[in-house]
């Protein structure tokens, strides 16, 4: 029988494309739209990406390797061995098409269909996408705006594990809270693993935006996790390269690669073009990092400071990423949402924010929250939440709330 | 519980990969390794495409739209306009990853976890994978070399129709038989499709590639399927951009291909940089295609008169694509294939194919056969059949064959 599927029925459409259509029209009807509903960051790609690929010499191009190009490899695992996680880069990376094939890839290895992944509530929302296309579901706990999103203690943790649960997904810094989680934490995450034998999944491309001087740790920093650790990669936040698509999956459970490579292989190869921009990304000075990283602080204080003036905004200070999570003193972010495009503006101006509600599996309390990217720069940053504020008094008064 | 997934350990390793590392040996050892192995075509790949990104003065590179960027999409609908087929670039295209994500949406988008697809005997082997990722299952009808890999009659395509059978999926010229269908045998498939309320996913990658002066049908030029058909395209063997991945699914069911949006956005975005370039090489000049489609066919007339030579080799004039499957006189095309590389070689020359067994499902027929790519020139090409016919009688010998 010709149907569509059930199980694509069942991905939800994203609130920010059900809000596309109403932001292109106000668009159309003169308003300025500052877009903090994206995260795709205003930095500049560095020159060596346009470099590398304006200077290639090949005149057929060709199918790279399916596991990926040896320089890309290469720098990849010495980006991570100068950060003290030391990857084999003949057999412990395999390039994928940015993080989202990561995730797939990593799922499909891991879990039978049916089962599940469990991860924290508010949680990226296209993990829920891409969970559904490969037909497992997710199971939760959930983290709260009051205490900035911290993990739950260990009980809870553990206790959310189903029998069915082959792996635990974690983002840190996640996406799309801004929270990074302590070597405490970690550990925390560590323990449930082993003790409920469960493989961890962390996706770890926010870790360049980590601000007020703090260490990141990552997982792959734990010893003792070597054969249940997937590490997920990109380059699309790390060098403000997002449409290049090119991502990783580190590992050193070499039985686990094996069985990876067949997907790659399967999908032939990643881009050959976006692989040679992205090797030579990795030769950029130290320097760009620290300055795009004091930047997006300061877009953090930015928008932190402005929140915070603003009446019943239950607010938060973020250690990394670019996302803030504040939850509103509204019934229905998304109604919201859709007010600030539709009816209001500010001197012809409006906010395009994304709802809480899509971050959230199982659970209502997303309805009054909403995401906030920063990656704009700072006098728009600072109107755009001015914008928020007005919008929010007007549309409490209007519905009486 | 931490287990790599049955799902993963049931996809086959690709008998390629199980040769590379003894080609590569080979190679180390001195031998010179002609490639019949693999589809990757020797073409040069238009200037457009070099240009087009050389010439990019992006500073940022951004995500590029999840449905594809208006370029691409309105050059690929006004080629398949120019072919008789007409896709709207608003609403009935969406650029892929390569042809294989094009797939891997498609199936998720008809199909729920553990039905099937129909296809034939032999088939793309990474249709294979593909399947497995996507918790489907391949159910086959046969087609043989003796007819050259003509599709069998109605009947036999209707009888191997099972009940939780989702869709009928063809690669038309075929990879791997090289097999070009007739209108009769299309409206054959059409006829089941109907009488069995299937989906039609049409692979027509080598659309290019027809000889003998004969015209390509396209399913999409057969009328009363537009609900039904999904097509599947790439710029890979189309314009010798291979490692470029950009595919698309051309549909005119807007009600599955907005389904099938969510999940390009649950991946974000297809490659900015290639989609750059592709759309660039669709303003080739039109001898383009002519010069490569004739340079391809003097290499089929050369490598099936050469395979005719040999005795014992059953073969037949492919009409398209550039690959041939003959029938070797042998039991065992995989161990040939090995010891081609192994313990062979003819003046320090030797040739790597493809076994047949990985192109077939629930068949030993394959056993015998090899799939062999035309992708070298024609003095090599002949060489390399001089080669392999020189290998075959040698092996025959040595294993009473």
């Amino acid at each position: 029988m010709m149907n569509i599927s059930q199980r694509i029925k069942e991905v939800p459409y994203s609130a920010i494309r059900k809000l596309t259509p109403y932001a292109e029209k106000a668009k159309a009807d003169g308003k300025k739209v500052y877009h903090l509903n994206i995260g795709a960051p205003d930095t500049k790609t560095p020159n060596e990406f346009f470099d590398a690929i304006r200077n290639t010499n090949l005149k057929t191009l060709d199918y790279a390797p399916s596991k990926g190009m040896k320089s890309l490899m290469e720098q990849t695992c010495k980006y991570y061995r100068d950060r003290g996680a030391d990857f084999d880069p003949e057999s412990e990376i395999i390039i994928t098409t940015g993080a989202s094939e990561a995730l797939v890839f990593s799922i499909v290895a891991v879990s039978e269909l049916g089962q599940k992944i469990l991860t924290c509530n508010p949680f990226y929302s296209n993990y829920y996408t891409i969970f559904r296309q490969c037909g497992i579901n997710p199971v939760t706990f959930d983290t709260t705006v009051e205490t900035g999103y911290r993990l739950p203690n260990y009980e809870t943790i553990r206790d959310s594990v189903t029998e069915d649960t082959a792996a635990i997904l974690l983002s840190n810094p996640s996406n799309p809270t801004g929270a990074v989680y302590t070597e405490e934490e970690l550990r925390r995450v560590v323990r449930v693993a082993k003790e409920k034998d469960l493989f961890i999944i962390a996706d770890e491309v926010y870790r360049e935006f980590i601000f007020d001087g703090k260490d990141f740790m990552s997982f792959a920093e734990i010893e003792g996790i070597e054969d249940r650790l997937i590490l997920l990669d990109s380059v699309s936040k790390r060098f403000g390269a997002c449409g290049a698509r090119i991502g990783a999956i580190l590992c050193k459970n070499k039985a686990l690669m094996t069985e990876i490579i067949k997907l790659a292989t399967g999908r032939l190869a990643v881009s050959t073009i976006d692989q040679i921009g992205a090797a030579e990304l990795y030769n950029v000075d130290k320097s760009y990092f620290e300055e795009v990283n004091a930047e997006y602080q300061k877009r953090r204080d930015c928008i932190y400071e402005e929140l915070k003036k603003i009446d019943g905004v239950k607010v938060y200070k973020p250690e990394g990423a670019f996302y803030i999570m504040p939850d509103l003193p509204i019934k229905d972010a998304e109604d919201f949402a859709m007010w600030m495009l539709t009816d209001f503006d500010d001197n012809g101006e409006t906010v395009m924010i994304a709802p809480g509600d899509g971050f959230y599996h199982d659970s209502n309390v997303g309805k009054s929250q909403v995401r906030l990217a920063y990656v704009i720069n700072r006098d728009d940053l600072k109107r755009a939440i001015e914008i928020l504020g007005k919008g929010l008094e007007k549309y409490r008064q209007l519905t009486n709330q």
